[in-house]
C-alpha cells in the first residue's frame, strides 16, 4: 500500500467555519503535493448532482483547482480510470455506496487508490465508504445496497461525526459509544471515531490525525478510538495511528 | 384488519420515569383488555437473551402478566403460533430483523397479528420492525438482514426516539427532519415520528396517539408527522391518526 493518498474527513460542514474552510490548508497541500490540478467529484450521496458538484467545485475552484462531477461523464468507470483525483462527497451513506456498487465503481475506485496511488478525498459518508464497511454510518437506511461492505482502503471503521454523550441528557435513544460498541458485540474492527473537523491522512502505510486551528474557544478536537474488548482511548491532533493500517 | 391490535411504543425508557414504567397504565389496560395472561417477549434485538427477557419479564410480572422469552423454545414458530401476544423488544434494529428472517417469523408474526388478532407490543426496534420497512430507523448497520422490508403490521413508516433539532445545535450531522427528507426523496411512505414516551395505538382499523403524564413539567409529547412534499405536522395526544392506515 506504499502509494496509498488518503484524505478522510469527518464532515465538510464544521462550527464556526465556513463549509470546506476548515480543510483548506491541509486539503490543498494534500492536492498540491499530489500534482492533481483536476478532481473528479462523487456526488452520488445526495440527489441533486449538479447542485452538489457546484457547491463543492465552487470551494475548490477558489483554491485552485478544477472540478468535474462523475455524473457529467456518459462512462462512470472510465472517468474514474483517467481521474488525477477522486473525491466523494457526504450525504446518504446507504444511497452512495448503492449507486457505487449499481455503476460498477467499487472495485475500480479500489484499483485506482491502491494501485495506482489516485489520491482519495472523503467527507462523512465519503469517509465511511473509504473503509472497510458502512457499518458504522449514522446515517438511515433509505435504500438497500447489495452488501456493507465497501471500499476498504483501510482495514478498519470509521465513525465520522463523532460525538461524545451528553453529561446531562435526557435523550434515551443509544450515546453513540453504545451504538458503537453494539458493533463490537458482533464485529471485531476498530472503530476510529472522527470528530466533526478531524481528518485521518494516510500516506502509504503510515496514519496522522489531522483538525484545524480552533476558530471557537475551548474546542478540543480529539478522536476516539474503539477496540473490541477494551476501553475506548483518546487521540489529539498529530496523533500517529498508523497501527490501525497493520491487520 | 379488524382484528389487528398493536402497541407500538418509541421507546422503553423515558425521561423522568423508571424502565417502562411511563406506559404501565396503557400497557397493562391493552393486555388485560386482550384478554392476555402471558406474554412471548422477543429479545433478539440485544444479544444477551437471558437478561433483556429477566429485564422486561421483571416489570410485566409485577404488573400482573407472566413472560417467557423466545429464544427458551427449541421451535420459535411454534412459540410464535401458541402466543397470546407478542412484544418485540428494542435495541439493534438491524440484528432483530435479520434474526426474524433467520429463523423464518416475519410471515409467521404477520400472520397471527393480521389474520388471528394475536395482541402486538414494540418498543423502539421492536416499533421499527412493526411497520413497512427498517429504513426509518436512528440505529447503526452493524449486521446485514436479506431485506430492509419487516413486518408491514402497519403500511407506513415509524422514526422512533423521534426528537425535534436543538435550536442553537452546534453538532452538523443531519438532523432528524433532515434524515427523514432524505427518506422521501427516494420514498413514499409517511413517516410518524414518535417521540420518548409515546406510543401509537391500532385497534382494527383506528390509530390513536397516546402518552403518559408528564413528570417533568413542561414535556410536551406531540408525535411529528412526515409525508412526502408537505410540511410536517404535530399531532397531540389523543389525536385519531387512523388515516394513516388507509394506504
Amino acid at each position: 500500500m506504499g502509494k496509498r493518498q488518503l484524505f478522510l474527513m469527518s464532515s465538510s460542514a464544521v462550527h464556526g467555519f465556513g463549509y470546506l474552510e476548515h480543510a483548506e490548508t491541509d486539503l490543498s497541500s494534500f492536492l498540491k503535493h499530489n500534482s492533481v490540478q483536476k478532481v473528479l467529484f462523487v456526488p452520488y450521496a445526495l440527489t441533486d448532482h449538479d447542485g452538489y458538484t457546484e457547491r463543492v467545485g465552487s470551494v475548490l475552484r477558489k483554491w485552485g483547482f478544477a472540478c468535474n462531477g462523475i455524473h457529467t461523464f456518459a462512462d462512470p468507470v472510465a472517468a474514474v480510470r483517467a481521474a488525477e483525483a477522486i473525491y466523494i462527497g457526504g450525504g446518504n451513506t446507504f444511497l452512495l455506496l448503492r449507486t457505487l456498487y449499481e455503476r460498477g465503481l467499487v472495485g475500480e475506485i479500489r484499483e485506482r487508490v491502491l494501485q495506482h496511488g489516485v489520491p482519495y478525498v472523503g467527507s462523512s459518508a465519503g469517509t465511511n465508504v473509504a473503509t472497510r464497511s458502512i457499518q458504522t454510518t449514522n446515517d438511515m437506511p433509505i435504500v438497500q445496497p447489495p452488501s456493507f461492505e465497501a471500499l476498504a482502503l483501510v482495514p478498519f471503521n470509521i465513525n465520522p461525526h463523532y460525538i461524545d454523550p451528553e453529561p446531562n441528557g435526557t435523550h434515551k435513544g443509544e450515546t453513540r459509544p453504545e451504538r458503537i460498541n453494539q458493533f463490537h458485540e458482533l464485529n471485531d474492527a476498530p472503530v476510529l471515531g472522527l470528530p466533526e473537523g478531524t481528518v485521518l491522512f494516510v500516506d502509504g502505510d503510515r496514519a496522522t490525525m489531522m483538525g484545524p486551528q480552533p476558530t471557537v474557544p475551548g474546542t478540543v478536537y480529539d478522536a476516539r478510538l474503539f477496540r473490541k474488548g477494551q476501553e475506548s482511548m483518546l487521540y489529539k491532533i498529530g496523533s500517529d495511528l498508523s497501527f490501525l493500517l497493520q491487520q
